[in-house]
Protein backbone atom coordinates (compact mmCIF):
# COMPACT_ATOMS: atom_id res chain seq x y z
CA UNK A 1 0.00 0.00 0.00
CA UNK A 2 2.81 2.38 1.06
CA UNK A 3 4.59 0.92 -2.41
CA UNK A 4 5.82 4.64 -4.31
CA UNK A 5 5.23 3.45 -7.56
CA UNK A 6 1.72 1.98 -6.21
CA UNK A 7 0.41 5.13 -4.80
CA UNK A 8 1.69 7.00 -8.16
CA UNK A 9 -0.66 4.64 -10.28
CA UNK A 10 -3.77 4.63 -7.92
CA UNK A 11 -3.37 8.81 -7.77
CA UNK A 12 -2.92 8.81 -11.46
CA UNK A 13 -5.46 6.36 -11.93
CA UNK A 14 -8.35 8.82 -10.27
CA UNK A 15 -6.84 11.62 -11.70
CA UNK A 16 -7.51 9.96 -15.29
CA UNK A 17 -11.39 9.31 -14.18
CA UNK A 18 -11.95 12.80 -12.85
CA UNK A 19 -10.06 14.90 -16.13
CA UNK A 20 -13.01 15.42 -18.14
CA UNK A 21 -10.69 18.50 -19.90
CA UNK A 22 -7.75 16.12 -20.55
CA UNK A 23 -9.94 13.25 -21.45
CA UNK A 24 -11.66 15.48 -24.34
CA UNK A 25 -8.15 16.87 -25.52
CA UNK A 26 -7.48 13.45 -26.34
CA UNK A 27 -4.77 13.00 -24.11
CA UNK A 28 -3.85 9.43 -22.75
CA UNK A 29 -1.86 8.58 -19.65
CA UNK A 30 0.30 6.19 -20.68
CA UNK A 31 2.76 5.74 -18.01
CA UNK A 32 3.60 7.00 -14.49
CA UNK A 33 6.19 6.36 -11.10
CA UNK A 34 7.37 8.61 -8.37
CA UNK A 35 7.90 11.97 -9.92
CA UNK A 36 7.24 10.90 -13.47
CA UNK A 37 4.70 10.57 -16.32
CA UNK A 38 4.36 10.00 -19.83
CA UNK A 39 0.95 11.19 -21.66
CA UNK A 40 0.51 10.93 -25.53
CA UNK A 41 -2.11 12.72 -27.72
CA UNK A 42 -2.53 12.01 -31.71
CA UNK A 43 -2.65 15.08 -33.69
CA UNK A 44 -6.40 15.48 -34.98
CA UNK A 45 -8.02 18.19 -36.90
CA UNK A 46 -9.40 19.44 -33.75
CA UNK A 47 -5.93 20.61 -32.66
CA UNK A 48 -4.99 22.38 -35.56
CA UNK A 49 -4.61 26.11 -36.07
CA UNK A 50 -4.64 28.64 -38.71
CA UNK A 51 -0.95 27.05 -40.00
CA UNK A 52 -2.57 23.20 -40.44
CA UNK A 53 -0.49 22.75 -36.99
CA UNK A 54 -0.80 21.46 -33.90
CA UNK A 55 -1.97 24.62 -31.97
CA UNK A 56 0.16 25.65 -29.40
CA UNK A 57 -2.29 25.59 -26.29
CA UNK A 58 -3.01 21.81 -26.98
CA UNK A 59 0.78 21.15 -26.95
CA UNK A 60 1.28 23.20 -23.76
CA UNK A 61 -2.41 21.19 -22.27
CA UNK A 62 -0.27 17.95 -22.97
CA UNK A 63 2.87 18.74 -21.07
CA UNK A 64 0.78 20.54 -18.51
CA UNK A 65 -1.13 16.71 -18.00
CA UNK A 66 2.36 14.90 -17.71
CA UNK A 67 2.92 17.43 -14.80
CA UNK A 68 0.39 16.98 -12.93
CA UNK A 69 0.74 13.03 -13.28
CA UNK A 70 4.05 13.40 -12.02
CA UNK A 71 3.47 16.24 -9.50
CA UNK A 72 0.50 14.51 -7.88
CA UNK A 73 2.61 10.76 -8.00
CA UNK A 74 3.69 11.27 -4.87
CA UNK A 75 0.54 10.84 -2.99
CA UNK A 76 -0.01 14.36 -2.09
CA UNK A 77 -2.08 16.37 -4.13
CA UNK A 78 -0.01 19.72 -5.96
CA UNK A 79 -1.02 22.27 -8.29
CA UNK A 80 1.09 24.36 -10.91
CA UNK A 81 1.68 27.87 -9.78
CA UNK A 82 3.07 28.06 -13.42
CA UNK A 83 5.24 26.80 -16.23
CA UNK A 84 7.53 28.11 -18.95
CA UNK A 85 7.47 26.57 -22.27
CA UNK A 86 9.21 26.79 -25.76
CA UNK A 87 8.07 25.67 -28.95
CA UNK A 88 10.88 23.96 -30.77
CA UNK A 89 9.29 22.31 -34.09
CA UNK A 90 5.43 21.73 -35.46
CA UNK A 91 3.56 19.11 -34.60
CA UNK A 92 1.93 18.04 -37.63
CA UNK A 93 -1.68 15.92 -38.39
CA UNK A 94 -0.83 12.70 -37.58
CA UNK A 95 2.25 12.85 -35.28
CA UNK A 96 1.94 11.22 -31.98
CA UNK A 97 2.96 13.66 -29.05
CA UNK A 98 4.30 11.92 -26.31
CA UNK A 99 5.43 13.93 -23.32
CA UNK A 100 7.37 12.55 -20.65
CA UNK A 101 7.82 14.48 -17.51
CA UNK A 102 10.78 13.83 -14.75
CA UNK A 103 10.90 15.56 -11.33
CA UNK A 104 14.11 18.27 -11.43
CA UNK A 105 13.80 19.14 -7.64
CA UNK A 106 11.58 19.02 -5.21
CA UNK A 107 12.62 21.75 -2.04
CA UNK A 108 9.96 21.72 0.38
CA UNK A 109 6.55 21.87 -0.84
CA UNK A 110 8.21 23.66 -4.09
CA UNK A 111 8.76 21.35 -7.47
CA UNK A 112 10.29 21.63 -10.84
CA UNK A 113 9.55 19.32 -13.55
CA UNK A 114 11.06 19.21 -16.82
CA UNK A 115 8.69 17.98 -19.28
CA UNK A 116 9.71 17.11 -22.88
CA UNK A 117 7.46 16.73 -25.80
CA UNK A 118 8.28 14.69 -28.66
CA UNK A 119 7.13 12.93 -32.02
CA UNK A 120 9.40 10.32 -32.60
CA UNK A 121 12.60 11.33 -31.80
CA UNK A 122 12.32 14.99 -32.98
CA UNK A 123 11.75 16.97 -29.67
CA UNK A 124 8.83 19.39 -30.42
CA UNK A 125 8.39 21.60 -27.01
CA UNK A 126 10.35 21.84 -23.92
CA UNK A 127 8.53 22.65 -20.80
CA UNK A 128 9.65 23.22 -17.25
CA UNK A 129 6.35 23.73 -14.89
CA UNK A 130 6.34 24.88 -11.47
CA UNK A 131 4.43 23.70 -8.62
CA UNK A 132 3.04 23.77 -5.04
CA UNK A 133 2.22 20.99 -2.54
CA UNK A 134 -0.97 21.81 -1.23
CA UNK A 135 -1.64 18.97 1.67
CA UNK A 136 -5.05 20.08 2.40
CA UNK A 137 -6.79 20.04 -1.29
CA UNK A 138 -8.40 16.82 -1.97
CA UNK A 139 -7.24 14.49 -4.36
CA UNK A 140 -8.48 14.57 -7.58
CA UNK A 141 -11.33 12.53 -8.34
CA UNK B 1 -6.50 49.40 -47.03
CA UNK B 2 -2.97 50.00 -44.98
CA UNK B 3 -4.73 51.55 -41.80
CA UNK B 4 -3.56 49.60 -38.92
CA UNK B 5 -6.87 48.79 -37.12
CA UNK B 6 -8.02 47.67 -40.49
CA UNK B 7 -5.28 45.60 -41.42
CA UNK B 8 -5.45 44.11 -38.09
CA UNK B 9 -9.26 43.25 -38.32
CA UNK B 10 -9.03 41.55 -41.42
CA UNK B 11 -5.96 39.34 -40.33
CA UNK B 12 -7.92 38.48 -37.59
CA UNK B 13 -10.92 37.57 -39.55
CA UNK B 14 -8.94 35.29 -41.67
CA UNK B 15 -7.34 33.87 -38.64
CA UNK B 16 -10.60 32.96 -36.65
CA UNK B 17 -11.62 31.03 -39.77
CA UNK B 18 -8.79 28.87 -39.80
CA UNK B 19 -8.38 27.88 -36.29
CA UNK B 20 -9.98 25.00 -35.84
CA UNK B 21 -8.55 24.42 -32.66
CA UNK B 22 -9.20 27.85 -31.03
CA UNK B 23 -13.03 27.32 -31.73
CA UNK B 24 -13.16 23.93 -30.98
CA UNK B 25 -11.69 25.05 -27.52
CA UNK B 26 -14.70 27.49 -27.50
CA UNK B 27 -12.47 30.97 -27.58
CA UNK B 28 -14.27 33.88 -29.39
CA UNK B 29 -12.60 36.70 -30.70
CA UNK B 30 -13.55 40.13 -28.93
CA UNK B 31 -11.36 42.67 -30.04
CA UNK B 32 -8.47 43.68 -32.09
CA UNK B 33 -6.21 46.51 -32.81
CA UNK B 34 -2.61 46.76 -33.62
CA UNK B 35 -0.57 44.91 -31.40
CA UNK B 36 -4.01 44.12 -29.23
CA UNK B 37 -6.14 42.13 -29.06
CA UNK B 38 -8.74 40.15 -26.17
CA UNK B 39 -10.74 37.07 -26.79
CA UNK B 40 -12.89 35.20 -24.79
CA UNK B 41 -13.87 31.73 -22.91
CA UNK B 42 -16.71 30.36 -21.11
CA UNK B 43 -16.11 27.49 -19.07
CA UNK B 44 -17.72 24.65 -19.31
CA UNK B 45 -17.13 21.00 -18.41
CA UNK B 46 -15.15 20.67 -21.31
CA UNK B 47 -12.78 22.56 -19.79
CA UNK B 48 -12.39 21.25 -16.07
CA UNK B 49 -9.62 19.10 -14.32
CA UNK B 50 -10.01 16.74 -11.77
CA UNK B 51 -10.38 19.54 -8.84
CA UNK B 52 -13.64 20.91 -10.76
CA UNK B 53 -11.83 23.75 -11.76
CA UNK B 54 -10.82 25.35 -15.71
CA UNK B 55 -7.97 23.16 -16.57
CA UNK B 56 -4.47 25.27 -16.90
CA UNK B 57 -4.21 24.15 -20.23
CA UNK B 58 -7.17 25.84 -21.60
CA UNK B 59 -6.36 29.00 -19.53
CA UNK B 60 -3.01 29.11 -21.81
CA UNK B 61 -4.67 28.17 -24.86
CA UNK B 62 -6.85 31.53 -24.32
CA UNK B 63 -3.87 33.38 -23.83
CA UNK B 64 -2.03 32.15 -26.37
CA UNK B 65 -5.12 33.02 -29.11
CA UNK B 66 -4.83 36.22 -27.74
CA UNK B 67 -1.10 36.52 -28.70
CA UNK B 68 -1.71 35.44 -31.72
CA UNK B 69 -4.05 37.63 -32.92
CA UNK B 70 -2.10 40.26 -31.25
CA UNK B 71 1.18 39.02 -32.68
CA UNK B 72 0.00 38.92 -36.09
CA UNK B 73 -2.27 42.10 -36.36
CA UNK B 74 0.67 44.32 -38.25
CA UNK B 75 -0.33 42.08 -41.30
CA UNK B 76 2.91 39.89 -41.00
CA UNK B 77 2.69 36.40 -39.72
CA UNK B 78 4.74 35.27 -36.94
CA UNK B 79 4.56 32.33 -34.46
CA UNK B 80 5.32 32.04 -30.93
CA UNK B 81 8.75 30.87 -30.16
CA UNK B 82 7.69 30.50 -26.29
CA UNK B 83 5.83 31.54 -23.40
CA UNK B 84 5.98 31.60 -19.33
CA UNK B 85 2.28 31.87 -17.66
CA UNK B 86 1.62 32.52 -13.69
CA UNK B 87 -1.73 31.04 -12.28
CA UNK B 88 -2.90 32.78 -10.11
CA UNK B 89 -6.21 32.06 -9.15
CA UNK B 90 -8.83 28.95 -10.29
CA UNK B 91 -11.45 29.36 -13.40
CA UNK B 92 -14.36 28.15 -12.01
CA UNK B 93 -17.41 26.74 -14.28
CA UNK B 94 -19.49 29.49 -15.53
CA UNK B 95 -16.92 31.81 -15.34
CA UNK B 96 -16.13 34.16 -18.63
CA UNK B 97 -12.38 34.07 -18.97
CA UNK B 98 -11.52 37.17 -20.71
CA UNK B 99 -7.42 37.03 -21.92
CA UNK B 100 -6.20 40.64 -22.89
CA UNK B 101 -2.60 40.84 -24.87
CA UNK B 102 -0.83 43.94 -24.98
CA UNK B 103 2.62 44.28 -26.83
CA UNK B 104 5.26 45.18 -24.93
CA UNK B 105 8.41 45.63 -27.31
CA UNK B 106 8.66 44.57 -31.29
CA UNK B 107 12.73 44.76 -31.77
CA UNK B 108 13.65 43.95 -35.30
CA UNK B 109 10.93 40.18 -35.71
CA UNK B 110 11.27 39.88 -32.15
CA UNK B 111 8.52 40.15 -30.08
CA UNK B 112 7.24 40.27 -26.21
CA UNK B 113 3.57 40.40 -25.36
CA UNK B 114 1.88 40.80 -21.92
CA UNK B 115 -1.64 38.69 -21.27
CA UNK B 116 -3.61 39.06 -18.91
CA UNK B 117 -6.70 36.31 -18.09
CA UNK B 118 -9.51 37.42 -15.88
CA UNK B 119 -12.86 36.35 -14.41
CA UNK B 120 -14.54 39.84 -14.33
CA UNK B 121 -12.12 41.54 -12.12
CA UNK B 122 -9.86 38.96 -10.58
CA UNK B 123 -6.75 37.82 -12.10
CA UNK B 124 -6.56 34.48 -13.24
CA UNK B 125 -3.11 34.11 -15.25
CA UNK B 126 -0.53 35.93 -16.28
CA UNK B 127 1.23 35.00 -19.48
CA UNK B 128 4.20 36.46 -21.25
CA UNK B 129 4.68 35.62 -25.25
CA UNK B 130 7.60 35.15 -26.85
CA UNK B 131 7.20 35.57 -31.18
CA UNK B 132 9.27 36.08 -33.86
CA UNK B 133 7.96 37.06 -37.34
CA UNK B 134 7.92 35.00 -40.38
CA UNK B 135 7.84 37.47 -43.44
CA UNK B 136 8.12 33.93 -45.77
CA UNK B 137 5.32 32.37 -44.05
CA UNK B 138 1.70 32.42 -45.39
CA UNK B 139 -0.47 34.11 -43.57
CA UNK B 140 -2.86 31.60 -41.15
CA UNK B 141 -6.26 30.88 -43.56
CA UNK C 1 4.25 56.86 9.80
CA UNK C 2 1.69 54.85 7.97
CA UNK C 3 2.28 56.51 4.57
CA UNK C 4 2.90 53.84 2.07
CA UNK C 5 5.20 56.27 0.12
CA UNK C 6 7.03 56.84 3.51
CA UNK C 7 6.83 53.01 4.52
CA UNK C 8 8.47 52.40 1.24
CA UNK C 9 11.18 54.97 1.36
CA UNK C 10 12.40 53.73 4.83
CA UNK C 11 12.48 50.26 3.75
CA UNK C 12 14.45 50.78 0.86
CA UNK C 13 16.65 53.58 2.35
CA UNK C 14 17.58 50.26 4.68
CA UNK C 15 18.09 48.23 2.43
CA UNK C 16 20.48 49.97 0.31
CA UNK C 17 22.70 50.44 3.22
CA UNK C 18 22.84 46.73 3.86
CA UNK C 19 23.30 45.54 0.39
CA UNK C 20 27.12 45.28 -0.35
CA UNK C 21 26.39 43.61 -3.25
CA UNK C 22 24.10 46.01 -5.33
CA UNK C 23 26.77 48.70 -4.20
CA UNK C 24 29.23 47.22 -4.83
CA UNK C 25 28.34 46.52 -8.41
CA UNK C 26 27.49 49.48 -8.74
CA UNK C 27 23.67 50.10 -8.65
CA UNK C 28 21.81 52.99 -7.43
CA UNK C 29 18.43 53.73 -6.24
CA UNK C 30 16.87 56.44 -8.31
CA UNK C 31 13.24 56.09 -6.82
CA UNK C 32 10.68 54.10 -4.65
CA UNK C 33 6.85 54.10 -4.12
CA UNK C 34 4.32 51.54 -2.71
CA UNK C 35 4.90 48.57 -5.47
CA UNK C 36 7.54 50.67 -7.61
CA UNK C 37 11.55 51.26 -8.06
CA UNK C 38 14.08 52.77 -10.20
CA UNK C 39 17.54 52.01 -10.02
CA UNK C 40 20.47 52.82 -12.40
CA UNK C 41 23.79 51.75 -13.14
CA UNK C 42 26.55 53.18 -15.58
CA UNK C 43 28.10 50.92 -17.75
CA UNK C 44 32.27 50.63 -16.62
CA UNK C 45 35.22 48.46 -17.30
CA UNK C 46 34.31 46.06 -14.81
CA UNK C 47 30.61 44.99 -16.56
CA UNK C 48 31.61 44.39 -19.67
CA UNK C 49 31.48 40.50 -21.02
CA UNK C 50 33.93 39.01 -23.78
CA UNK C 51 32.28 40.69 -26.71
CA UNK C 52 32.65 44.14 -25.50
CA UNK C 53 28.93 44.52 -23.96
CA UNK C 54 27.22 45.04 -20.48
CA UNK C 55 27.44 41.12 -19.69
CA UNK C 56 23.96 39.82 -18.94
CA UNK C 57 24.23 38.87 -15.40
CA UNK C 58 25.00 42.49 -14.53
CA UNK C 59 21.54 43.73 -16.45
CA UNK C 60 20.03 40.61 -13.98
CA UNK C 61 21.33 41.86 -11.14
CA UNK C 62 19.64 45.55 -11.86
CA UNK C 63 16.02 44.35 -12.68
CA UNK C 64 16.44 42.15 -9.64
CA UNK C 65 17.35 45.04 -7.47
CA UNK C 66 14.73 46.88 -8.99
CA UNK C 67 12.34 43.99 -8.04
CA UNK C 68 13.96 43.73 -4.31
CA UNK C 69 12.92 47.28 -3.79
CA UNK C 70 9.68 46.95 -5.71
CA UNK C 71 8.42 43.85 -3.53
CA UNK C 72 9.57 44.90 -0.09
CA UNK C 73 8.14 48.57 -0.61
CA UNK C 74 4.86 47.70 1.65
CA UNK C 75 7.01 46.94 4.72
CA UNK C 76 6.50 43.13 4.39
CA UNK C 77 9.85 41.32 3.43
CA UNK C 78 9.58 39.90 0.31
CA UNK C 79 11.95 37.52 -1.54
CA UNK C 80 12.22 36.48 -5.09
CA UNK C 81 11.13 32.23 -6.22
CA UNK C 82 12.28 33.19 -9.66
CA UNK C 83 12.63 35.63 -12.47
CA UNK C 84 12.55 35.30 -16.60
CA UNK C 85 14.46 37.92 -18.81
CA UNK C 86 14.59 38.59 -22.13
CA UNK C 87 17.53 40.14 -23.46
CA UNK C 88 17.03 42.63 -26.28
CA UNK C 89 19.94 44.86 -26.88
CA UNK C 90 23.33 45.18 -26.01
CA UNK C 91 24.22 47.71 -23.07
CA UNK C 92 27.39 49.89 -24.09
CA UNK C 93 30.66 50.83 -22.33
CA UNK C 94 28.82 54.52 -20.59
CA UNK C 95 25.49 53.66 -21.19
CA UNK C 96 22.78 54.74 -18.13
CA UNK C 97 21.39 51.54 -17.53
CA UNK C 98 17.54 52.41 -15.60
CA UNK C 99 15.59 49.90 -14.23
CA UNK C 100 11.70 50.07 -13.31
CA UNK C 101 9.63 47.96 -11.96
CA UNK C 102 5.94 47.79 -11.43
CA UNK C 103 3.55 45.62 -9.67
CA UNK C 104 1.51 43.35 -11.90
CA UNK C 105 -0.25 41.67 -9.53
CA UNK C 106 -0.34 41.16 -5.97
CA UNK C 107 -2.31 37.68 -4.79
CA UNK C 108 -1.69 36.85 -1.47
CA UNK C 109 1.71 36.39 -0.66
CA UNK C 110 2.69 35.97 -4.30
CA UNK C 111 3.60 39.05 -6.43
CA UNK C 112 4.42 39.69 -10.07
CA UNK C 113 6.51 42.77 -10.50
CA UNK C 114 7.74 44.15 -14.71
CA UNK C 115 10.74 45.38 -14.76
CA UNK C 116 12.00 46.96 -17.61
CA UNK C 117 15.97 48.17 -18.46
CA UNK C 118 16.92 50.95 -20.44
CA UNK C 119 19.19 53.15 -21.78
CA UNK C 120 17.94 56.19 -23.19
CA UNK C 121 14.65 55.66 -24.77
CA UNK C 122 15.95 51.87 -25.98
CA UNK C 123 14.56 48.67 -24.14
CA UNK C 124 17.88 46.49 -22.99
CA UNK C 125 15.72 43.49 -21.42
CA UNK C 126 12.32 42.87 -19.90
CA UNK C 127 12.36 40.93 -16.99
CA UNK C 128 9.34 39.53 -14.95
CA UNK C 129 10.36 38.52 -11.50
CA UNK C 130 7.94 36.10 -8.81
CA UNK C 131 8.12 36.70 -5.11
CA UNK C 132 6.94 36.01 -2.28
CA UNK C 133 5.98 37.43 0.92
CA UNK C 134 7.89 36.23 4.28
CA UNK C 135 6.42 38.32 7.16
CA UNK C 136 8.59 36.20 9.41
CA UNK C 137 11.72 37.27 8.05
CA UNK C 138 13.49 40.05 9.44
CA UNK C 139 13.45 43.31 7.27
CA UNK C 140 16.60 43.96 5.62
CA UNK C 141 19.67 45.67 7.15
CA UNK D 1 42.33 20.60 -34.53
CA UNK D 2 38.50 19.88 -35.25
CA UNK D 3 38.12 17.74 -32.05
CA UNK D 4 35.08 18.83 -30.28
CA UNK D 5 35.80 18.47 -27.29
CA UNK D 6 39.56 21.02 -28.28
CA UNK D 7 37.31 23.30 -30.00
CA UNK D 8 35.39 23.60 -26.55
CA UNK D 9 38.42 24.23 -24.34
CA UNK D 10 40.18 26.77 -26.68
CA UNK D 11 37.11 28.83 -27.10
CA UNK D 12 36.57 28.39 -23.30
CA UNK D 13 40.26 30.32 -22.60
CA UNK D 14 39.47 32.67 -25.05
CA UNK D 15 36.37 33.85 -23.60
CA UNK D 16 37.74 33.45 -20.11
CA UNK D 17 40.60 36.02 -20.81
CA UNK D 18 38.50 38.41 -22.46
CA UNK D 19 35.35 38.25 -19.90
CA UNK D 20 36.32 41.14 -17.54
CA UNK D 21 32.96 40.67 -15.68
CA UNK D 22 33.09 37.42 -14.70
CA UNK D 23 36.49 37.54 -13.58
CA UNK D 24 35.81 40.34 -11.10
CA UNK D 25 32.41 38.94 -10.01
CA UNK D 26 34.90 36.25 -8.77
CA UNK D 27 33.79 32.99 -11.60
CA UNK D 28 36.15 30.63 -12.49
CA UNK D 29 35.81 27.90 -15.46
CA UNK D 30 36.01 24.82 -13.42
CA UNK D 31 35.59 22.24 -16.77
CA UNK D 32 34.50 22.56 -20.56
CA UNK D 33 33.13 20.12 -23.04
CA UNK D 34 31.01 20.16 -26.27
CA UNK D 35 28.19 21.58 -24.89
CA UNK D 36 28.55 21.51 -21.70
CA UNK D 37 30.09 23.76 -19.00
CA UNK D 38 30.98 24.38 -15.22
CA UNK D 39 31.60 27.47 -13.23
CA UNK D 40 32.34 28.27 -9.81
CA UNK D 41 32.20 31.30 -7.16
CA UNK D 42 33.20 31.98 -3.48
CA UNK D 43 30.76 33.27 -2.08
CA UNK D 44 32.15 36.54 -0.12
CA UNK D 45 31.09 39.34 1.46
CA UNK D 46 31.08 41.40 -1.82
CA UNK D 47 28.29 39.59 -2.77
CA UNK D 48 26.05 39.58 0.05
CA UNK D 49 22.68 41.30 -0.23
CA UNK D 50 20.75 43.24 2.89
CA UNK D 51 19.35 39.54 4.37
CA UNK D 52 23.04 38.37 4.51
CA UNK D 53 23.20 35.86 1.69
CA UNK D 54 24.47 35.77 -1.84
CA UNK D 55 22.22 38.11 -3.97
CA UNK D 56 20.31 36.43 -6.42
CA UNK D 57 21.72 38.86 -9.10
CA UNK D 58 25.19 36.85 -8.60
CA UNK D 59 23.32 33.19 -8.81
CA UNK D 60 21.96 34.59 -12.12
CA UNK D 61 25.64 35.86 -13.08
CA UNK D 62 27.30 32.89 -12.30
CA UNK D 63 24.37 30.57 -14.53
CA UNK D 64 24.66 32.88 -17.12
CA UNK D 65 28.88 32.44 -16.78
CA UNK D 66 28.13 28.47 -17.70
CA UNK D 67 25.38 29.13 -20.44
CA UNK D 68 28.41 31.20 -21.85
CA UNK D 69 30.82 28.71 -21.73
CA UNK D 70 28.42 26.09 -22.76
CA UNK D 71 26.16 27.74 -25.78
CA UNK D 72 29.97 28.50 -27.55
CA UNK D 73 31.51 25.26 -26.89
CA UNK D 74 31.04 24.40 -30.93
CA UNK D 75 33.32 26.74 -32.16
CA UNK D 76 29.90 29.28 -33.26
CA UNK D 77 29.34 32.22 -31.14
CA UNK D 78 26.53 32.66 -29.38
CA UNK D 79 24.33 34.80 -27.79
CA UNK D 80 21.74 34.40 -24.70
CA UNK D 81 18.35 35.90 -25.55
CA UNK D 82 16.67 34.90 -22.21
CA UNK D 83 16.38 32.74 -19.28
CA UNK D 84 14.27 31.65 -16.41
CA UNK D 85 15.72 30.94 -13.13
CA UNK D 86 14.07 29.57 -10.06
CA UNK D 87 15.49 30.30 -6.59
CA UNK D 88 15.60 27.63 -4.50
CA UNK D 89 17.65 27.99 -1.31
CA UNK D 90 19.92 30.73 -0.42
CA UNK D 91 23.58 30.62 -0.62
CA UNK D 92 25.58 31.00 2.36
CA UNK D 93 29.08 33.24 2.91
CA UNK D 94 31.89 31.12 2.39
CA UNK D 95 29.78 28.65 -0.02
CA UNK D 96 31.32 27.19 -3.32
CA UNK D 97 28.39 27.39 -5.39
CA UNK D 98 29.37 25.46 -8.94
CA UNK D 99 27.08 25.79 -11.62
CA UNK D 100 26.73 22.89 -14.13
CA UNK D 101 25.41 23.68 -17.81
CA UNK D 102 23.87 21.06 -20.21
CA UNK D 103 22.78 21.25 -23.49
CA UNK D 104 18.62 20.41 -23.48
CA UNK D 105 18.07 21.18 -27.23
CA UNK D 106 19.75 22.97 -30.27
CA UNK D 107 17.09 23.35 -32.97
CA UNK D 108 18.89 25.35 -36.38
CA UNK D 109 20.15 27.94 -34.41
CA UNK D 110 18.21 28.23 -30.79
CA UNK D 111 19.48 26.62 -28.08
CA UNK D 112 17.95 25.55 -24.55
CA UNK D 113 20.71 24.99 -22.04
CA UNK D 114 20.04 23.70 -18.63
CA UNK D 115 22.32 25.22 -15.56
CA UNK D 116 22.37 23.43 -11.80
CA UNK D 117 23.57 26.12 -9.06
CA UNK D 118 24.81 23.87 -6.13
CA UNK D 119 26.62 24.07 -3.18
CA UNK D 120 27.58 20.81 -2.49
CA UNK D 121 24.89 18.47 -3.03
CA UNK D 122 22.22 21.45 -2.21
CA UNK D 123 20.88 23.03 -5.29
CA UNK D 124 20.05 26.48 -4.80
CA UNK D 125 18.76 27.18 -7.92
CA UNK D 126 18.06 26.05 -11.53
CA UNK D 127 18.36 28.39 -14.67
CA UNK D 128 16.96 27.42 -18.17
CA UNK D 129 18.84 29.65 -21.05
CA UNK D 130 17.73 30.19 -24.22
CA UNK D 131 20.45 30.96 -26.79
CA UNK D 132 20.82 31.70 -30.49
CA UNK D 133 23.97 31.27 -32.94
CA UNK D 134 25.56 34.31 -34.70
CA UNK D 135 27.58 32.76 -36.85
CA UNK D 136 28.83 36.28 -38.18
CA UNK D 137 29.86 37.15 -34.76
CA UNK D 138 33.19 37.66 -33.97
CA UNK D 139 34.42 35.28 -31.23
CA UNK D 140 34.74 36.45 -27.56
CA UNK D 141 38.17 38.02 -27.00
Amino acid sequence: MDDPSEIARRTAAAMERADAAARGAGIRLVDVGPGTAAVALTVAEQHLNGHGICHGGYVFLLADAALAYASNSHGVSAVASGADIAFLRPGALGDELVATAVERVLAGRSGLYDVTVRAGDAVIAEFRGRTRQVPGLAAPG
